[in-house]
């Protein structure tokens, strides 16, 4: 088994687990193994270290011990909460969501079209952004026609990079009275995680994107926040998401969100944005025009670079890349092996043809510098 | 962090993992990280050893590759095989389990009774079984009462260790043309997984009974078995269960099951017999009454012996022998918080009162011959 020797540049997709996450896990994947249900000692032990971990979870979001639920990945901790909520709430049947949102969120809200819920897709402008007022306005046309049980708006797009306002978008909510979900899942680690800043009822994070093994994530959800489980059996974590809890993961999420809250974003940022001048100002393609930049320009994840290689096909981009020793992605890696557009690019007015030319560069504060600046250089040539 | 020091005599709640498991895990919980949906090497290296570990699963199962589906564990598994086997069939709205079911199972059921489903509960004998001539008979009154969309009965007990006759069962069910799912959580690692000897069309397994870490877990589902998933998103495993694969953990399911598959179980189940006798032979309890086997002293798990300890409550019993450096199990781990007597030995028939005395002492075929034989004269005297 050989470790990427290519310069990898698809944190997006999964993030390099961090060498601090993985001792941390350790006892807990070896010798500290037993169920956190079992009423022995080891049982005992087990159930401590994950309470650890739910509080030190919470004090990163700011929220209590028992708003945290410990769920498999973001994907889970998506449908958990839109299929959840919705489902508490009974009435309206009406699920709001951004048109740039992951198919965890938007496939949940489709599924509960079999339970004659509607989903209601709202629109972003050329950024990728949801305005508030024009969010203020779909709630109160919502409103006249019986509301919304939830609206869910991504913190931050894993394609391009637009950061959400989301403080704006969940006062909004909160105005019409709408609970608010945001997937976070690309934004953990890189912004602010504060849920009461937020003012939001429920976030999704995953662990993978942070640093963690894949198999961990969370579901914050408020507390007072109507919700059905979407697992059901033993009744753990309050009943709120049965099955034996991965105490290894979930010792594992504290640790990468500890991580997480001692680096300099602004550092990260500011080389995302020497890596983007580098890239727009590198050599034109075949088609004669630059690397265009896709997403918001300062509403950007720190680690996230976006273009439309005008002219090419991302996925023949790609494989150049890959080639010339670089490693990132097309798109959506969660919808890497589809052929069709994104729906994200779409939404954004990009037309089919020109979405098939959009390739995504996603790093964290443990790249090396002169390792991205060089694929930068690289990225003109290809 | 201090490896539990006292003989672990629970592994029906959580088995120890292996070192050949978190070795066969290691690479892909550090180098060989990526994304197994990522177009890149690193994200072919994760898919190619995901595809391997689901060849490895199916292989033991006598599967095919594409009827594997990796879940987060048992809980999920079983949660995904009730609802998404009776929502696909739509009508007849019924599913029928046996009344000693895992709560995963059960509670799965009860929650569609909230889109009409009505749950039937199968009895059990006084020994845990359920008999075919029995379920025949349900069958037949059910099917004149529009069918059933799903029957549900567990491989082995997680309680008292009684095993089905799954052959007979599902034959049965064969001839009713109602789907079968087995639980086969407690069963796997000690019994055979072959799915077509056994009939079933569903079955579930969890990584954290066999020795992996907990976070993995197995849905076999036979082609052509309608089912709607349980986590919806960007369409992984054939969209049947969306969410970034857990690549270590489906590596470690199929290392986990190698190892079983090369294991002796008939030792397993000599030692089991003589625990058995030496327990029974013991000194009789302030009651005056030796402890008193529970479940079926044949039909039973190789790792599995449980007791009712007459005229005591088993929690004081755990108590003691955690003392004298024996951790076991009053009852499922799952439910172990509950003070409720268990529902599994009320069906067989034993009062609330007889079900408070139950203990579980369950072990692998890695725990030491000595070690059990010495705790069985712990017991005796405690």
């Amino acid at each position: 088994m050989t470790i990427p020797a290519a310069t990898y540049l698809d944190h997006a997709a999964t993030a390099p687990p961090r060498r601090a996450v993985l001792e941390a896990m350790w006892p807990y994947l070896t010798g500290a193994f037993a169920n956190p249900a079992s009423q022995h000692e080891p049982g005992e032990q087990a159930r401590q270290a994950l309470e650890r971990a739910r509080r030190r979870v919470a004090e990163h979001l700011g929220a209590r011990p028992t708003e945290i639920i410990f769920t498999s990945g973001g994907t889970e901790a998506d449908n958990a909460a839109v299929k959840g909520i919705a489902l508490a709430a009974g009435s309206p049947r009406r699920v709001m969501v951004s048109a740039v949102e992951h198919p965890a969120v938007l496939d949940s809200a489709r599924w509960l079209e079999r339970f004659d819920y509607e989903t209601e897709v709202l629109p972003v402008d050329s950024t990728g952004l949801v305005s508030p007022e024009h969010l203020d306005a779909a709630l109160s046309r919502s409103r006249a026609d019986g509301g919304a049980a939830l609206l869910s708006i991504q913190y931050a797009s894993n394609e391009v990079g637009t950061v959400q306002d989301i403080p704006a978008l969940a006062g909004v909510a909160a105005s019409h009275g709408v609970p608010f979900h945001t997937d976070a899942v690309q934004a953990a680690g890189q912004l602010p995680l504060n849920v009461n800043q937020l003012g939001v009822q429920a976030m999704s994070l995953a662990g993978h994107k942070l640093g963690t093994p894949k198999g961990i994530g969370v579901l914050y959800l408020r507390r007072r926040t109507a919700f059905e489980p979407l697992i059901h059996g033993g009744g753990q974590q309050r009943g709120r998401r049965s099955g034996t809890e991965n105490v290894a993961g979930a010792v594992g999420m504290a640790a990468a969100l500890d991580l997480a809250a001692q680096e300099d974003v602004s550092a990260l940022a500011a080389l995302r944005d020497e890596f983007i001048r580098r890239v727009e100002q590198g050599a034109p393609g075949p088609g004669g025009a630059a690397p265009q930049l896709t997403g918001h320009r300062s509403r950007r994840l720190p680690g996230h670079a976006s273009f439309l290689m005008t002219g090419r096909s991302g996925e023949s981009v790609l494989l150049d890349l890959q080639r010339r020793g670089i490693s990132c992605s097309s798109g959506s890696a969660c919808d890497a092996g589809s052929q069709d557009p994104s729906p994200t690019l779409l939404a954004m007015g990009l037309s089919p043809e020109e979405a098939q030319a959009a390739v995504r560069f996603t790093f964290g504060a443990e790249t090396p510098q002169e390792e991205l600046l060089r694929a930068a250089e690289i990225v003109s040539e290809v």
